[in-house]
C-alpha cells in the first residue's frame, strides 16, 4: 500500500470488505507516511502511533461484517484533528504554549461521532497558534510547509491538516474556519475542505476563536470523502448554544446528480478581481466547466462582500480577545508575536467598531439572502494568490490578503467548498470556493462532486516524493 | 360619545358600521381628550388635530362598505405614534433637540400598513429622548404624567403612547421596546403592550436604538385591540435587514380559546421575587386564575435570566452610542444628562464587553428555548415596582430597576405582552408579563385574552377625572 493515499475512504472500505485490505495496513501505511515525511513537513503536533496500531488491530479482530457498513461509514479510516479538538486523554495544545500540557477529561462532541462511525484517531494536527493566523508559522511546534513546495506555507489554521491529508498521513481530518481557516489551506494544498453552514456542526469541545464566527468542518482529497465525514459529523448538538435543529439533506444521495439547469453566478467585479491573474483564469476556466455541465452561469458583482471581509476581521479579534481576556492578561509573554499583536488590537477594540462590524453581518446575511434567491450556488477563487513563501511571510498582513475571499462566508454564516482546479505555472495549486446558501451543504458538494468529475484534477504529489532528497527543487522560489 | 376610550375597535368598527358613529365622531371625541388633558398629561409632541379631522371626514364621505370591513380592520380609528416612527410630513422629534426639526420624506413601514388598514394617524407621542431610558421624563418635551398619579411617572420610553391610549386620545399606539419600552409603560399606565418576536414586525424607518435588540408593537386598552393591530403590522419587510421570514398564525381566529391544559410556569426564585409584595401577590393570584382556567401551573426558578437582563442593558448602551456616534462626538451638549451618561459609557465599553453580551445573548436563547420545550407560556411581574414619583426621579439608575424582568425577553427575542393584572393599596396599577417562545405571539395574545376575560380587569380612570381640579389627589405621593 504505497499509495494508500491514491484510495477514497469508500474504496478502502470496499477493499476491507472484501479482505483485501486489514485496517492494521492501512493505519500502518498512515504511519509510515508520517514518518518518512513529517519531520519536514510539521502537519503533526502529536501522533498516537501504537494507540492507532492497537486499536486497528482490534478492528481487524473484531470484523468489520457486512451490515456494520452502513452504520459505521469511517471503519478503520485513520483521521487527524486539529490540535484543538478535544480528544480524552490526548493532548490538546491549540498550538500554543498555553495550552501545552492540556489533556481534556472529554472527547468534543465530533470526535465522539467520528469514534462512533468506526474512525481512528492518528494524531493532532500543527495549526496557527489558537487559529487566529492563516500561514501557519508556528512559532512553539514549527511551521507547517507545503507539500507542493517545502518553501511555502501550507496556510492555515487548519494547514497541518491539510498537508497531513494531501501526503496520506491521514484519510481525512477535521479543522476550523473563522475566516477561511479550512478552505485556505485546502486550496493551498489542493485538497478538498468544507465549511458548513453555522450552526450545523457542533463546536462542543472545540476551543473558540470566535463566538459566532466557527465552524468545524472535514477536510480530505475528495469531495465525496468529504461528504462522508460531514454527512458523519453534522447534526444539531443540544448542549453547544450555538448549534442549530435545521433538517439535513444527506449530502451522498445525490451527490452525482450534476448541476444540469442551475443557476451559477461567477464573482466578479473590482473586489474579486484582485486576485492573481493565473487564479482569475483558473476561476474562468472552472466557469466554463459547469457552463458545459449544463449550468447556466452568470456574471455577477459582488464587490459589497468586501465590507464582509473586513467586518469579519474585527470580529474575530475582538471575539479572540474576549475569549483570551485572562491568559492575555496574565500570560502575554506566552503568546507568539504575531497571535499577541492580534489579540491586542481585538482588545483595543470599541464596542462601538464590534456594534457595526455585528450590524454589518445582519445587513450582509440579508443581502446575500435575496441572492441566493437568485442562484444555487457562487463562484470565486478561494484565495487570491498561491500559498506564499515562509521566509518573509507577515502572518498579521496575510491574514487580511489570504482570508479576502473566504471571511465573507463566515460573516454570513453560509455553506462554502474548497475544491483543488488547477495549478499554477510554477506548480501550485489553486483553490475554486463553491458557496451555497444555508443550510445547502447537499447542492455545495454535488456542485464540487460535478466540477471534480469534469476537471479531473486529481493528482499525485511530485514535491513530496522530491522532498526526500535535499536539492534546489526543495526551495523553489 | 364622553366615553369614547371605553369602547374597544371592534365595538367601534360595528357602531361605524351600524351607522351609529361617525368617524368624525371618534376623531373628534380623541381631540377632546388631548385638548382637555393633555397639557397636564404631555402624552404629544404632535397632534394632527386638523388633519385628522379632515381624513375623518372624507372616511365618512367615501363610507365604510360592509366588503371593506375584513380589508380595513382599522377603518377610522384615530392611532398614535411614539414620535420616533418617520411619518411623511410630519414632524418627527425622536424626543431629541438634535431631530427637533426632523420632518420624514417617507412613513415608516408599520405607518403604511396602520394606514393601508385604514387607521387615522391622530399624532406622535412623547418619549424617553431617543429612547434610551424608561422614565418619559424628557427633559425638552417635559415630563409624561401618569393619569393614576400626577405625580408619577408614565414609564417609557413609549410612556406618551401608553398614557395616550389609557385616556383615550388615541385608540391605540405603535411603541417600540428595546429592554421593556413598550411593556413597562403598558403595566404602569394599566393597559396592554405587546412586545412581538424579534424580526417579526418591520423596524424600516423606526429610528434605531439597538439594532439587535430594538422592536416595534402596539399598545392599546385591551388585549383583543393589541391583537388586531399586530395582525396589521406583523409580517416580513424585504427592505429590512432584521426583518425574519416566518409563517404568521392568526392572531385573532383562535384568541377566545383559552388555556385549558397549556403548561404554565409561574417564575420564582431570587431574581424574580425580587419585587413588591403586592406586585408578587398579584403575580400569584395571576397565577391561580390560570390554574382555574384549566391551566397545569408549575412554578419555575428562571433566577438565571439576570445575566440576560445584565447583557441586555450592556448591549443597549453599546448599541445606542455606535447609533449616535457622530452626533455623540459633535453635538453632546444638545443631549439630556442622563441620555448622554448612558451614551458616554456605551462609547467607552470595551468590545470585550460587548462580545462577552453578545455571547451571553446566544447562550440565554439556547436555554430559554430548552425552557419553552417544556411551557407554552411564562408568567412574571412585567415591573417590580410601581410607577415611582417623578420628583427625584434617577433615570439611570431606573433603567437597571424597571427593565429587570421586561429585558431579557429582548436579548432573546420571544415575544412579551404586559396585561393589567390588579392595582396597589395605593391605586396604581400592576402589570402581568406573559412571554411564549419564538414566534408564538398568537399562543401569548390568547393567554392574554383568557386572562383579561377572567380578570375582569377593565376600568375607567378616577385620577384623570379629578386632575381636572386642583387638590390634594393631583400630588398623592
Amino acid at each position: 500500500m504505497d499509495f494508500l493515499h491514491a484510495y477514497t475512504i469508500l474504496e478502502l472500505q470496499r477493499l476491507l470488505r472484501e479482505g483485501e485490505l486489514t485496517c492494521l495496513e492501512i493505519a500502518a501505511g498512515c504511519l509510515r507516511q508520517i514518518q518518512d515525511y513529517d519531520k519536514t513537513i510539521h502537519a503533526f503536533i502529536t501522533v498516537l502511533g501504537d494507540a492507532v496500531l492497537e486499536e486497528a488491530r482490534q478492528h481487524d479482530l473484531a470484523g468489520m461484517g457486512s451490515d456494520r457498513d452502513a452504520a459505521l461509514p469511517l471503519y478503520g479510516i485513520p483521521v487527524g484533528l486539529k490540535d484543538l479538538f478535544a480528544t480524552r486523554g490526548v493532548l490538546t495544545t491549540a498550538g500554543s504554549k498555553l495550552f501545552a500540557d492540556h489533556v481534556p477529561e472529554e472527547d468534543a462532541c465530533v470526535v465522539e461521532k467520528l469514534k462512533a462511525a468506526g474512525a481512528l484517531l492518528i494524531g493532532k494536527h500543527n495549526l496557527h497558534e489558537i487559529a487566529l493566523g492563516v500561514t501557519n508559522i508556528n512559532p512553539h511546534y514549527g511551521p507547517s510547509r507545503n507539500p507542493w513546495d517545502l518553501a511555502r506555507i501550507t496556510g492555515g489554521s487548519s494547514g497541518g491538516s491539510a498537508a497531513a491529508v494531501l501526503t496520506g498521513m491521514c484519510l481525512a481530518a477535521l479543522g476550523t474556519d473563522t475566516g477561511g481557516s479550512i478552505r485556505i489551506p485546502s486550496a493551498l494544498c489542493g485538497i478538498v475542505g468544507l465549511k458548513p453552514t453555522c450552526g450545523r456542526v457542533s463546536l462542543r469541545g472545540v476551543l473558540p476563536l470566535s463566538w459566532n464566527l466557527d465552524h468545524a468542518g472535514p477536510l480530505a482529497r475528495r469531495v465525496q470523502d468529504v461528504a462522508l465525514l460531514y454527512s458523519v459529523i453534522a447534526g444539531y448538538d443540544p448542549h453547544d448554544p450555538a448549534s442549530v435543529d435545521v433538517a439535513i439533506e444527506d449530502p451522498l444521495a445525490h451527490l452525482r446528480h450534476g448541476v444540469r439547469g442551475w443557476r451559477v453566478a461567477l464573482a466578479v467585479g473590482k473586489f474579486f478581481e484582485a486576485a492573481d491573474a493565473e487564479i482569475l483564469a483558473a476561476l474562468h476556466a472552472a466557469a466554463r466547466a459547469f457552463a458545459e455541465l449544463g449550468a447556466r452561469v452568470e456574471q455577477v458583482d459582488l464587490s459589497w462582500l468586501e465590507a464582509a471581509a473586513r467586518a469579519n476581521g474585527q470580529m474575530t479579534q475582538g471575539d479572540a480577545a474576549a475569549v483570551h481576556r485572562e491568559r492575555l492578561a496574565t500570560r502575554p509573554r506566552e503568546i507568539g508575536a504575531d497571535v499577541l499583536r492580534r489579540l491586542e488590537a481585538g482588545a483595543a477594540l470599541s464596542s462601538t467598531e464590534y456594534a457595526l462590524a455585528r450590524r454589518t453581518q445582519v445587513e450582509m446575511r440579508h443581502r446575500l439572502s435575496a441572492f441566493f434567491a437568485e442562484y444555487e450556488i457562487l463562484l470565486t477563487p478561494t484565495v487570491p494568490v498561491p500559498a506564499p513563501l515562509i521566509e518573509g511571510a507577515d502572518s498579521v498582513q496575510q491574514a487580511g490578503q489570504l482570508t479576502r475571499f473566504t471571511a465573507p462566508f463566515n460573516l454570513t454564516g453560509v455553506p462554502a467548498l474548497s475544491v483543488p482546479c488547477g495549478f499554477t505555472g510554477r506548480g501550485l495549486p489553486i483553490g475554486l470556493q463553491i458557496v451555497g446558501r444555508m443550510w445547502s451543504e447537499a447542492a455545495v458538494l454535488r456542485a464540487g462532486q460535478a466540477y471534480e468529475q469534469a476537471a479531473a484534477l486529481w493528482h499525485t504529489i511530485p514535491e513530496i516524493e522530491r522532498a526526500r532528497k535535499p536539492g534546489p527543487a526543495r526551495r523553489r522560489g
